[in-house]
């Protein structure tokens, strides 16, 4: 397929400099665009790689101007960018709207107006969906859920019964949502499960990735406050009271009761206590693993986590400890010698020789 | 919803202190509870707690009364304090029992009195299935699997071909018992899979989390003693031997062949590598490596993994370092000053000077 | 059930060497071998774990002769012994050829020769699907993907639109591919999505593990070379460029961008930062982290993954941290001993008294 670069400024209302009728193949990233096709620089001090690249043209943002490069100037470089590339390779269709004959629904469920429900979905007894919702095939809704508007249930999603999804809310593929808290009581040499009453509460605008678990509170709710965004494989405990705006990234795992409150971060693989109550706007890095409260406004790391500068710090004495090893026995033969006399002041000379 | 006191009391057959007719809006947790709700105390520690929450009433073990409070009094205030929440929260209806006609049976399959079987589960060649178990929507129990009596297949849970699960067992949604173990044998250049004709075998009264993974055995089982409880995301390589009454938390990976005996307990994110064996009631700290066999009766923590205290203490130094370095300094300084001379003893007074 | 050993050896092509009448029970691993039972020994060393084991017979490679004990010589004794497991406990059935009438298969989409979809899967529009794959129960194939030949989707994987899959590849139940990056742009304290008009693309035979995750590129492909083979519980996140050959290990995560070139080694849980390349051949130990770009042809290991010799010297010597705190307290209470004249030369007879 080739476009003229004039239709692209077009569809994406951009000022173009430039051949307008230069065709164009494809639309690809600074990394990745081959000969023929146009890439997108968001930032001016990517100046060098666009000279470097086999692009044809550019999608830039106003005040930079690649000299001897046709290009689309525009406000926004990436949402005018994910035009270009959808012109070159159309959406999928996507699954249609209303609620297919396949779909399982419960007489008792109440569904909303522009509601989607895919073949082999199961929406269970009283299940309440707003409207303009999306329950792809496969998702099942146990019995209770209420689910608000323009909430997205990606494919084979599960969420147990009783759930409460604020507005669009988006939970992708096989995430499961409500499960049994790992709680259980030892008595006898036997683990009894503790009561699984509770259920989950998810804010509006709340997004949970695949295969991520958010179980249900003990007797009341575990809850994740609006506009939280959860990456794939997080997991998150019962009776967590998660925060509003935060970035829970790939495979952290928080444990029973803990808290997180507003803007908070955590990095990839970070593993959260249980209990452990986390301040507003605190950003913690990768693979960290927090045994206590942490204050607000701070950026923290290490396992146990304490604050970034430190760690950093730390690691880097680490990084020197044969040296250290190798001082101290320098040092000890030192003043071992001192100690029987051939190194005091009086033999230094002897010892340089 | 408003319920006496009284209600409450006679529905949990405990001992009213206070008002019977004092109205009830709700149950919640210590942390949780609102005004005019009633909360639980299951330890005489906590009366601070509940003097500062707004709870209206409590219940209570026996032998704590606090005072000024209308409480009620049983033997076990969890199991109460839940009947409670269910009263106020009541229970989404079950899914119901009998085989839905909408689910996929094969007709090979062999079906217990009192089995559940929910729209959309398939139901593989030959599988059997025990007295009063419960198989949700869309999961997945292929061919030559059996199941014991009143275990529990939460939705879109597969099991392969010929896994054995004990009795009273439970699955979450989405965790996947039997895939192929991840064992290769590399020639020419390629990745060869290894044969993949063992299964997995679950005993009785064993809970697996939500999207949690074992594999299957290469050529016999990969085995999950009695009573062990698996949180979610928990990975179980092909070859392992789980003991009995393990406790393993969430993101726990197990790597090929391991062994573990019985009561061991591995918190979150802990790693054990391939062949290693961990003694009876061994507990491992979270986020910690295990990279070789730990003797039975203790505990570890670390990557790699080393006895508690001493890996606890070592924490404690590796805090130090900073002033380690800062020590061993000072300490060159000096005695490089004593070997010139000028800090030797009859120096001392002018360096104090 | 008996077999005769005779029997058991005709049916690997393999030489008998003793009673050929022998009636054997079953086939256990060296591990698990019961009395009359064969067992397989791949390694001449493990000769004295077999006088050990309780087997009847042995299956062996060429040039291992088990002195007394009744044994077949095969030229690949795994390959062997895999078929006599299988005639002990045979295989399950399989799911059969041939599209269900249960399944949801879109007009549009294009099936080849042989292919087998199970009930109650969903093949979207425009799906091109090769010959001889198999589609099983409950898989979600969404709109727009392509898959290549001899292809295994197992139960309730779910491909996202556009996914690109090459011959051979296999995909484990509960799997994700294509889902949203975890890209958000935070304008006025909320957080946007990032455009996600990109897909996956997995090269020929990759294999992907149970609940593994791979989200689509955000304006491109998310890619995985031919050959790689991907555990269980994997994260690999929008953008990545996954090389060819590569055995990333249960629990890996690697964050957006991120590169790797061919027969890259990842142990379990070890995690990559975003933008990172990894360069060939590399290798990197359990829970590393990896922070920056690693020079192929080298092992690495820790958090911040080193080369790993580097690092096993600093974990022996950081296991040496308090006799470190100990020789430094020791020397700063001889060194200001000698400061204050009572261990200097002069003095060493004294204090050896």
């Amino acid at each position: 397929m080739e476009i003229a670069l004039r239709e692209l400024a077009e569809l994406v209302g951009g000022r173009l400099t430039g051949d307008p009728e230069l065709l164009i193949r494809g639309a690809g990233t600074l990394r990745d665009v081959r000969t023929g096709e146009i890439t997108l620089v968001d930032k001016a001090k990517l100046a060098p790689q666009l000279a470097a690249s086999s692009a044809a043209a550019a999608v830039v943002c106003e005040g930079f101007e690649p000299a001897g490069l046709p290009h689309i100037t525009v406000a926004n470089v990436h949402a005018a960018f994910a035009v270009i590339v959808r012109r070159f390779r159309p959406a999928a269709p996507s699954m249609g709207s209303g609620v297919s004959p396949l779909a399982n629904v419960h007489p008792t469920a109440k569904i909303g107006a522009n509601v989607a429900v895919g073949a082999g979905a199961t929406i269970g007894a009283g299940v309440e969906i707003g409207d303009g919702s999306v329950v792809h095939a496969g998702a099942r809704i146990l019995a209770g859920c209420r689910l608000g508007r323009d909430v997205t249930i990606f494919p084979n999603a599960v969420l147990y019964e009783d759930t409460r999804v604020g507005n669009r809310v988006i939970i992708h593929a096989n995430s499961v949502i409500g499960a049994y808290g790992f709680g259980y009581e030892t008595t006898q040499g036997r683990h009894r499960l503790s009561a699984q009453v509770g259920y989950v509460e998810l804010g509006d605008d709340v997004e949970v990735g695949a295969c991520s678990t958010i179980d249900r509170g003990t007797y009341g709710a575990t809850s994740v406050g609006e506009g939280t965004k959860i990456d794939n494989q997080v997991m998150i405990a019962h009776n967590c009271r998660i925060g509003r705006h935060n970035l829970l990234c790939s495979h952290v795992g928080i444990a029973g009761s803990a808290t997180t409150g507003d803007y908070v971060v955590l990095a990839g693989q970070v593993g959260v206590r249980d209990h452990v109550n986390i301040g507003d706007r605190v950003v913690v890095g990768a693979q960290s693993g927090i045994m206590c409260d942490l204050p607000s406004d701070a950026h923290y790391l290490g396992s146990p986590a304490i604050p970034e500068r430190d760690e950093i710090r730390i690691v880097a004495a680490r990084a020197k400890l044969l040296e250290i090893r190798r001082q101290i026995k320098a040092l000890e033969r030192v003043v071992e010698e001192m100690q029987h006399g051939s190194l005091g002041p009086a033999d230094k000379h002897q010892d340089a020789a």
